[in-house]
């Protein structure tokens, strides 16, 4: 585990505080495997869950918590285990852990929101995470800010790396801050991973603004993001605000325009953090693409040519293929003219109106081997425009992915 | 290169002869780069080309002739460059191609069908070209069958392994042959392979007979075939039925059927090659689902699993991780009920009614360890069913796709 950076060590927002402990759900020893995040006061939540058809327990459970109750006190979070493919006994394991999460802080079940992340198919192991949830709820009620260091370690899977990012912004000499913490690296087996994410902001604002916040900063961030383009049953994003800073029951339009933009910012940090840190990478890309007739054609363009197999190798060995590019546009199903399609590596033009140009391949070669390179698609058809994040796919993603260890 | 097997060395249906040389396009030393067909007469054609709208200069023109043109000749394809993304050049140098090589034959520029693969967006090298042409269609004009062997070695790209099949069938006490080839083992820059194959036959039939026979086989064989996910931009089939043996110009039904089973067969043995030979591919996998509400359906699902990154990993490591296969139905976009999959590794039950099975992971380990793997999928919700098949990603894949070599 590396030192924290001083994101970690960051001042989480106000009224919020944060634990880590080992219960023993991960198979990695010592590691610390369940997380829990408190307000010391009820928060308007806002969530994004998995578009996935096989929804996790948890994913279940914290939609009909979120459902049912306007507040929400805490968050539980589990790795070592999905708690997916696991049926009625599998929900039922999710409501037991949030009544003991609640019933030690002395708040609603449904006042709790659940997360986990690991193997799919295996149920959770009662007794350890009965020990666990009682161990952490125990630290929680001694008070303190907890520790930042062990709750981003407990949510780890594959991650090599703890991610958290915050930003900060005023509004009428009030200070705010918007937290969060995520883990993600790929799906894996048996240390399968998902993204989960917690956010936590000391602004109050009604629920809707909290959810379309979280949504539209989700949509431009998380959701356009490949790791390994598989998505999985558990991923999870929630925001916690809970107006320990301040209360705006009627927030002015400029107000939320600043806390969309810090939610973004933290979800766009998250986002790069994971992809630096997808299994195996050694690089990310941004591939952008403009030009195009509509957003939405754009979006899908990148998505196509961020999650080619075939893109994802030319980056891993800093190959000026655009070829590839070409070949994963024509099978996005969107129509374009090729003849008109500009493609530059960083700043070199490799391919202009569709065709080869005199370029230096030492340059393009130079410009892809950078820690992160913007890859830059013009179809010269509209003004339609879109990013994905995307990482290289090298063996040691096929080592993580292939390892028998059950 | 490996000695022939018998189906190389099988005889060709009868009009028809195979040429391979070495004209110099291929960067890889003394490999055989350019392969020509001939019939002996007019042949009709069917074909089936990539559906990418990125369509390589060959795969423009030889549309162009099939519809210019009721016969077929024969067909001029090189390996070293596929000719695509390379605008009007690319047209006009795979116009003189064929004209060259109709000269040479007497016969017309548009009885002559062409097809490259290799690097895109590069120009066809016209010198050796030409010098190859000559070459070949000399040897041509000096008859015999040629050798199918040099024409094999002549169209691979990365295949480590040439691909032949055959099939025969009888009507009204004659006998007919439908004889393939092909290539394809992904994409590959600087060696971009593509998917190209070409089947004859000594029946004559109905160029809409011959097409759609094909066009049936090639869906059910060449377009369930996932080696990366990724298609390209000269994916071609030719499909020649000169009727050297015996023509047919109102086929009986049941003759219908008997050539469309043949042309199914070669077909199918193909695709098994082309995904035993993936690159780096160290199994193969048949993804049957079974139960879906419809074909399409199924053939989405079977699809979406089929080319998975985490089911080809898993595969490699021969992990029976059916979580990762649930993941993926459940991102398919298709409506199903998660509460009522059955999942079997080979003749292991590894999840039932959507959740863990007591079975026996070694067992299914060994399941998964055989060169050819069934994975079966049901969904107990209809009778739709359909089947893909895929190959693992290995270590190997990543080295050869990323490899830096120009």
């Amino acid at each position: 585990m590396r030192r924290p950076t001083p994101l970690e060590r960051a001042a989480l927002p106000a009224g919020f505080s944060v634990y880590g402990i080992r219960c023993g759900l991960s198979s990695r020893p010592g590691k610390k495997d369940l997380a829990l995040f408190v307000s010391d006061r009820p928060a308007s939540a806002g969530a994004v869950f998995t578009q996935n058809q096989v929804k996790a327990a948890p994913v279940l459970l914290s939609q009909a918590h979120l459902r049912s109750s306007k507040a929400v006190r805490a968050v539980l979070i589990n790795s070592g285990c999905a708690n997916a493919c696991t049926g009625g006994r599998g929900l039922r394991d999710a409501q037991w852990s949030a009544r003991l999460a609640a019933a030690g802080l002395g708040v609603r079940p449904r006042q709790v929101l659940v997360a986990s992340t690991g193997v799919i198919g295996r149920y959770l192991l009662r007794r350890p995470l009965q020990r666990g949830v009682d161990a952490v709820v125990r630290l929680a009620r001694q008070g303190g800010a907890g520790s930042v260091k062990a709750a981003l370690e407990a949510i780890m899977t594959t991650d090599t790396r703890p991610k958290a990012a915050a930003a900060r912004f005023a509004w009428r000499g009030r200070a705010f801050t918007v937290w969060g913490c995520a883990k993600g690296a790929g799906m894996i087996h048996p240390r399968m991973a998902t993204m989960l994410s917690v956010l936590l902001t000391d602004i109050g604002l009604p629920r809707p603004d909290v959810q379309s916040a979280l949504a539209g900063a989700a949509q431009r961030t998380f959701n356009r993001l490949s790791v390994d383009g598989d998505t999985s049953t558990n991923d999870t994003v929630f925001l916690l605000a809970n107006g320990a800073s301040g209360i705006f029951s009627a927030p002015a339009r400029a107000l939320r325009r600043r806390f969309r933009a810090a939610v973004q910012e933290v979800c766009l940090s998250l986002s790069r953090q994971i992809a630096a840190d997808g299994e195996g990478a050694t690089r990310t890309a941004w591939i952008f693409v403009q030009g195009a007739r509509t957003e939405a054609a754009a979006e899908r363009m990148a998505e196509v040519v961020a999650t080619s197999a075939l893109v994802k190798t030319a980056l891993h060995g800093a190959d000026p293929n655009w070829g590839r590019i070409m070949a994963a546009l024509g099978r996005s199903g969107v129509p374009f003219d090729p003849g008109r399609v500009d493609i530059r590596i960083g700043s070199v033009l490799v391919c202009r109106r569709g065709q080869a140009v005199d370029h230096s391949e030492r340059a393009a070669h130079k410009a892809l081997q950078r820690p992160s390179v913007p890859i830059i698609i013009d179809l010269r058809q509209g003004s339609g425009q879109a990013y994905y994040l995307t990482c290289d796919y090298s063996k040691e993603y096929i080592s993580i992915n292939a390892d028998y260890t059950t």
